[in-house]
């Protein structure tokens, strides 16, 4: 299947964009002599890179608004783990179908989730049409037959994605350094070598973690995971807002990825902020992500884009820190290059990850500067077109089932509050 | 003209609205037997009070995105005060269109603007139909000249004003301390009290601010209003985040208003966040705005909404300060009252300025908590219908001349640029 992109703006000038198995095969000024199996009429929208969400947990989006404004661990105690306790694969799969409707809808292209009931969030992703780095909940809580069985369920997820489409991949998922043992740990480092898989794992979001692994092993979270070799470039470490220096210099030594959550970490009010400035000057690979629904609690990468920058001028007292254009960056090119994906850049031979953008609505006017518009005027609603791997996922804002897919959502919120 | 709203949800319930001399006359169970001159058919939309956006410079969407992530200073001086000057009243009409039409596609009824050229703006509010309270930029920089001219205009507008709709209010904008003389801020208290007219002024927005005050004035900003008798339920002061206690306490015992504009305090990273808190416990009135496109960089209220309690969670290390009800009290009825209106809640014998709310859309559901997922996961673009003063302005997210509005802010814009 091939698909021509007629007449939309890229870099300023209307062009034809030919994509073939899931690629861009040509660009050239409109209008070009390609012909395509299909084509899709531009109209003079706006070509930009789809956007790259680097940590969710998909299904939660069935708890968007079921506790707000709670303290931290009444929050997660009373309120988040019960309801998780009641979800089932089929659960897991219709929030994931929202979360993924959710992110068609405003330019999501990919994203790197974690969460329980791994089959009903692959299943939803494959059929939404969505790139992703999947993993299942890694927590053994120091229990050996725990850790044994987690074991064997990541062995039989591993055989199991060698099945999924190319859009996916399998990665483990150990939850945290307080919750999974120094052998779980040490598994996921040396099955991930063996089978060359990316690690996803909280990383130091709030200061009870620090003060803990320093009690429990005597040492900051970012050393213990020295100690154990699980540092390197395979790791992608959500939040890493509590460290110092030193262990951002570890980081970076060793290429570890990083994504920051800020509107999360503003929500559960983790009373620190992002050291992003420290990153940067360090050359780490920093992307940017939602987290959750039910700690954001919406998905638009858009919002999140703008967040992250006001957050980091604000807390730094300066407004030139991370400008439009490095936030954009995060969210795309170095978005994908964290999971070893080539797209968050157009150009022939990258994947055709696209969104076309409306700039014909009052806050995309009047246009001095489509990036800075993007971050700090735009919500996902700008988005008209969503295209992942060459296939239109959503045109003139219309996902297909999409009504069916909220439906099913709100009933499957009903069979987890009875 | 009467209008029915046939079939809208209101608190849960399904029910029709009769509207009639721009106030709502009757809600009863749908189908209630109202009859109108125009029928709106609801279809199960969901009923809520507009947005009140306490604290704008409407025509500065003309500078959205023409400079960012600029130290305040360089920022001011060489991009947005040489613009400003190359202004006329016909930009600022197209200006003040685009941002009306902005405020109205994401569910703002009425803001507070202070801009120059005042007549483009009024204008620009009469024909698309908001509500507004509108003042002139008054500013003497302690010259008795440019302070004789001021008065002359502002006695001209209070004049001009008495011709306007109701919908719109004559305020007095003296800009701030430090370009005001006392002369100045004196005759602006004076003919406020002599008119009845409210004050709009920038309080306290940054630490010069401040530290300027004690320098020329041997005290803090808010003492030296005290001194000059500005301190009353006529003043309405945006921002005020560089106040002490003292000073909050002296805004309380005055009954001043407040207008927190944390999007464009995060942008312009004032290095101080709005003490909410201390306000509250003071029982000050405290509205929320955007503050103009310029520092924002978008007029959507929604995500003003958001970010406020994002920032103010974040600042004091606690989850459960502005919960989702208490910010959004600010963007409704508290921000009505500021300005004596009583919009900002739904009964009869209340302001028509009301809102439909389309909740099938992914980032409503599930829906459990309509206010959580209006403050935390919705955009504006979840309004359809926008009804100001008994007066349908957006309906199925259309609003008449749209296309035309923004074609001729491009224009103005470029003719700016020349």
């Amino acid at each position: 299947m091939s698909l021509l992109l007629r007449q939309v703006v890229f870099e300023g000038e209307t062009v034809d964009l030919l994509i073939a198995a899931g690629l861009i095969q040509k660009i050239a000024p409109s209008p070009a002599d390609f012909s395509a199996d299909e084509v899709l009429e531009g109209g003079g929208l706006t070509v930009v890179p789809g956007l790259y969400n680097g940590h969710t947990h998909a299904a939660m989006s069935l708890m968007r608004g079921y506790a707000d404004d709670m303290e931290l661990q009444s929050w997660l105690t009373t309120k988040i783990w019960p309801l998780e306790e009641k979800l089932t694969e089929e659960l897991v799969y219709h929030g994931t179908r929202l979360a993924c409707l959710e992110m068609i809808k405003s330019g999501t292209v990919f994203f790197n989730d974690m969460y329980w009931h791994f089959h009903g969030t692959a299943r939803a992703v494959e059929e939404m049409g969505l790139r992703a780095a999947l993993s299942a909940v890694i927590i053994d809580l120091n229990d050996p037959g725990r850790l044994a069985e987690q074991i064997a369920v990541n062995r039989d997820l591993y055989q199991a994605s060698r099945d999924f489409s190319d859009r996916l991949q399998f990665v483990l998922g150990p939850h945290a350094i307080y919750t999974v043992s120094r052998a779980g740990l040490e598994w996921v480092r040396d099955f991930a070598a063996e089978h060359d898989l990316m690690i996803h794992l909280h990383l130091s979001e709030t200061e009870p973690e620090v003060k803990n692994s320093l009690t429990a092993f005597g040492c900051r979270p970012v050393s213990y995971l020295a100690q154990l070799g699980l540092l390197s470039e395979r790791l992608v470490a959500a939040h890493a807002v509590w460290l110092d220096r030193d262990e951002i210099a570890l980081l970076e030594k060793n290429q570890v990825r990083v994504i920051n959550n800020p509107t999360s970490n503003m929500k559960l009010a983790v009373g620190k902020t992002f050291a992003y400035r420290h990153f940067v000057e360090h050359g780490v690979l920093v992307g940017l992500g939602t987290d959750g629904c039910a700690s954001n609690n919406n998905l638009d990468m858009f919002e999140t884009m703008k967040i992250s920058a006001l957050l980091q001028k604000f807390a730094v007292h300066d407004p030139t820190v991370q400008p439009a254009s490095a936030v954009w960056r995060m969210a795309t090119a170095a978005g994908a290059a964290i999971f070893g994906l080539r797209g968050g850049e157009i150009g022939v031979g990258r994947p055709a990850d696209l969104l076309l953008i409306d700039r014909e609505r009052p806050e995309m006017a009047p246009g001095h500067n489509l990036i800075s518009d993007l971050v700090y005027s735009a919500s996902g609603a700008v988005v008209d077109t969503t295209i992942v791997a060459g296939r239109v996922l959503m045109h003139q804002r219309r996902v297909p089932g999409e009504k069916e897919i909220i439906a099913e959502a709100r009933a499957a919120v009903r069979q987890l509050l009875r």
